[in-house]
């Protein structure tokens, strides 16, 4: 069966790939383990970015920037006060270049007395930005987002999954009670979930990190979930309790109204680029990548087949004013992105690159159609009876006045995709170590979906002990889903009373 | 006369400083020459972004995002290609962190084969995927932006002016010919002129500066340049025609529709977080700053004047009745940005605040207010009566009624009063370098604005000459401004026959 990919998604690594280039996503870079973001992927991040800032506001929070690079004694604090520091981090030494032999070479006149670190994550230094802004219990919450890049290096890169650098909005925020940050970290875990949702049709499962996944240095750490189609978990989120575990690092003081000096609370929450690998592994097919409406940069895409005649320019006037009736539309509190297609290339191929990209539909005017009043149109997210491309001839009229209820439908059609495997593929029937290991086999590498089981909770070293033995099945604990029942079975791991149910699965 | 600022305009310099920190947008990080944009200073550039971006959008252009960092290799390439080639970069020598006798330190296991540079500009790396993008004609052209933030080590940094750090958008296009390429570095240059004029309210001289200005690797470099209340310009965006000179470096090639290998003729272009000085220094008073509303992130700030009374929830409810009417309104194509103050701080305090913050019109509301129907409102573009502040009271329905007549207007006033002063004060009639020395005088810092003289366009090193007779001024030859007369009188340098009109002036 021909499909619009050279690769399936039984090779789903390899397919992942496939989508990421044809769809004309990102590419790599040559910086290793750096990507370069193409017009359409940067045109999803942008709708991801415009609809996650209007919640984000929507939530009291305010937007503002802050310094790239972080003074190596900063960090340095961190480390101390924080056990399972990460330590892969650009480091920047010097500040001027110099021929040296006639070869260009960091000038050794020109190093930094102090290195700087490229911000992994801002938490000291906006930290330090909090020390001196807070004086009293009027200035709290503050409560700050940022749009930026940030730098962890990884060995092992993947397109959007994990990159060296990637970009992200980070929140921090402080509050005068323990209780106002934890209220916080789960506002903006509900935020993610309810994002991720809405907006990407990726459903996603809320809960709290083990201890042992936790971000090092807070309380708690909070996720959400999503289950791509190879049955893998993407954490897209994460939310953090710091407690007052990062202001007492950076003195991160208020007067309250007794008078008295405390420390504040404080939390820490972000979603980045890896978001737009979930959505292309638990959206895409055979013929590449599906967009979900509310995410996709152009939502109607309009190729004009000209044939270099004379009608060509009834064709052309009779697509520009269908772009701009659809144009003048809303979806979701946006106008409707339509777009006209005039690149000079093959209608055909135009067909085939905005089927890869995932444009949710796709409209096709040829003379026929503009001397009937008529549109042909596929849907991307039903692209295919059989081997045969399902297109749709309607009146102009018909389709204008339906085209709103259709990205709507498609919007919906997805989520509900996506919502039925998350729903079928947990598994709760396995009740110890052994029938998990039997379930997962150790190379077995088709689709498990994740399993849902109680456990006792253990901490410390028996946690450590746990968690080396999933490893050998290549599992992690995801997390424990926020909905939990009211009573629990036998623990899976050691057999005693289960407190809690936790998800289990093999993760990106 | 009691302003609300510590220091008047007369001192210029601080009172930039404390504008910048007065007005809540900046403040300088513990990172030598890098800043902290806070939530207002971000705001601005939030509308900046906006409606330069959708400029940018609307002449053909896509966004991307390329990487932070950059090989060191091809900053080499380009250095041996690029005359008076800058080398004050951020470089990247190591990518982890290691516990060295008790001390975070640099790893030297983890020292890159190749430094990397954290990019200056981004003409390098966007070059090389150009070269892998572009193949045929039917590629170009190829127009491309991205925002971004790029580091350039600055010894003397200045918040917004100067900053090791800063933000910014960098357009790169590619080309089929020469002419194309051309029009597009113009087309940009407009871009950026118009846009300072209609949303900055900050008129702007467009031209192309002197040869030992141009970007390095230029043919043509072109600027906009506007003229700050001390009378010096600010550079306050450049477009450049590179040529083919990338393009060899970078072998950006296409096959034109004639089968054969041509070199792309290429363009580069920018506008940076830059542009907020200028809008401080070309509007800012002895009050601190006042907004264009078209950037301001808030237009109008409701503050209620609350006594803990009873009577204080028929003024909050009023307030957000007033709020809420304001906000359903639109200007310059967008919705009309209105905010109530709920900080719980002084109602005179609030006001203080939003006056050096430059909100364009604040309205206070009291009981007497609430209770008659009316509102109390001033204009921050028109503040005082000698010392006394002018505030008016109107109907609350006039007052909706003309809100949006107002922002209108204020942003007609501010554009107004900046283009008379740029207009009133570019100096004619200097006839020589005597004249010119005589009227700036080596240390005088007071207002002169600046001087517009023929010359004879000298190169090489007969330019550098004039730069260093300039220099001992403390002048540079801002541009020559694309509107020029039919006839020169002499050139001010030698007296030869002149063959252009330049501007001559004390810059940032």
């Amino acid at each position: 069966m021909q499909r619009a990919l050279p690769v399936s998604r039984e090779r789903f690594a390899d397919w992942y790939q496939a989508v990421v280039r044809d769809a004309d996503m990102a590419e790599s870079s040559p910086v290793r383990g750096a990507m370069v973001i193409k017009p359409w992927g940067w045109g999803v991040w942008e709708q991801i970015q415009g609809e996650l800032d209007r919640r984000i506001k929507a939530t009291g929070h305010e937007n503002c920037y802050f310094p790239l690079f972080i003074p190596l004694s900063f960090i340095a604090k961190e480390a101390e006060h924080v056990d399972g520091f990460a330590k892969e981090m650009a480091v920047v030494t010097h500040h001027r270049l110099k021929m040296i032999d006639g070869k260009l070479a960091p000038d050794p006149e020109a190093k930094l007395e102090e290195p700087l670190v490229v911000r992994p994550t801002s938490e000291t230094i906006i930290g330090d930005a909090f020390s001196r802004w807070i004086k009293s219990y009027r200035d709290l919450p503050l409560l700050i987002n940022q749009w930026a890049n940030v730098v962890r290096w990884e060995m092992r890169p993947r397109l959007f999954l994990r990159t060296t650098e990637f970009l992200w909005q980070e929140g921090h925020t402080a509050h005068a009670t323990l209780q106002d940050a934890q209220e916080e970290t789960a506002r903006m875990l509900e935020v993610y979930r309810a994002f991720a949702e809405d907006v990407l049709a990726m459903p996603a499962i809320a809960g709290e990190k083990p201890e042992n996944e936790r971000f090092p240095g807070a309380v708690n750490t909070y996720s959400i979930e999503a289950m791509m189609q190879d049955g893998k978990a993407l954490q897209a989120g994460t939310s953090h309790f710091l407690g007052t575990h990062f202001a007492e690092a950076q003195n991160i003081k208020f007067q309250n109204d007794a008078g008295g000096m405390e420390f504040c609370n404080t939390t820490s929450w972000g979603v980045s680029t890896r978001l737009i690998g979930g959505v292309i592994m638990t959206h895409g097919d055979d013929d590449g990548l599906r967009l979900p409406p509310a995410i996709a940069p152009k939502q109607i895409v309009v190729v004009p087949m000209l044939r270099d005649k004379p009608e060509d320019a009834e064709v052309l006037a009779y697509c520009e004013n269908l772009v701009k009736a659809l144009s003048g539309m809303s979806i979701f509190g946006q106008p409707v992105r339509a777009h006209l297609d005039l690149k000079k290339i093959k209608s055909a191929e135009k067909r085939w690159n905005w089927v890869r990209r995932g444009a949710p539909l796709i409209v096709e005017v040829g003379p026929r159609d503009a001397a009937g009043g008529n549109v042909t149109y596929m849907r991307r997210d039903d692209l295919r009876d059989g081997d045969k491309i399902k297109s749709v001839v309607k009146p102009r009229v018909d389709f204008i006045e339906g085209a709103v209820q259709l990205l709507a439908e498609i919007q919906a059609g997805l989520y509900a995709e996506a919502k039925a495997r998350l729903d079928g593929n947990i598994k709760r029937d396995i009740e110890n170590f052994e029938a998990l290991a039997a379930y997962f086999g150790e190379d077995d590498d088709s689709f498990k979906g994740w399993v849902r089981a109680p456990w006792s909770k253990p901490t410390g070293e028996a946690l450590e002990a746990v968690g080396a033995k999933l490893k050998t099945l290549k599992l992690t604990i995801r997390n424990a889903p926020a909905d939990q029942p009211a009573e629990f079975g036998a623990c899976l791991f050691t057999g005693e009373p289960g407190v809690e149910e936790i998800l289990i699965g093999r993760a990106y």
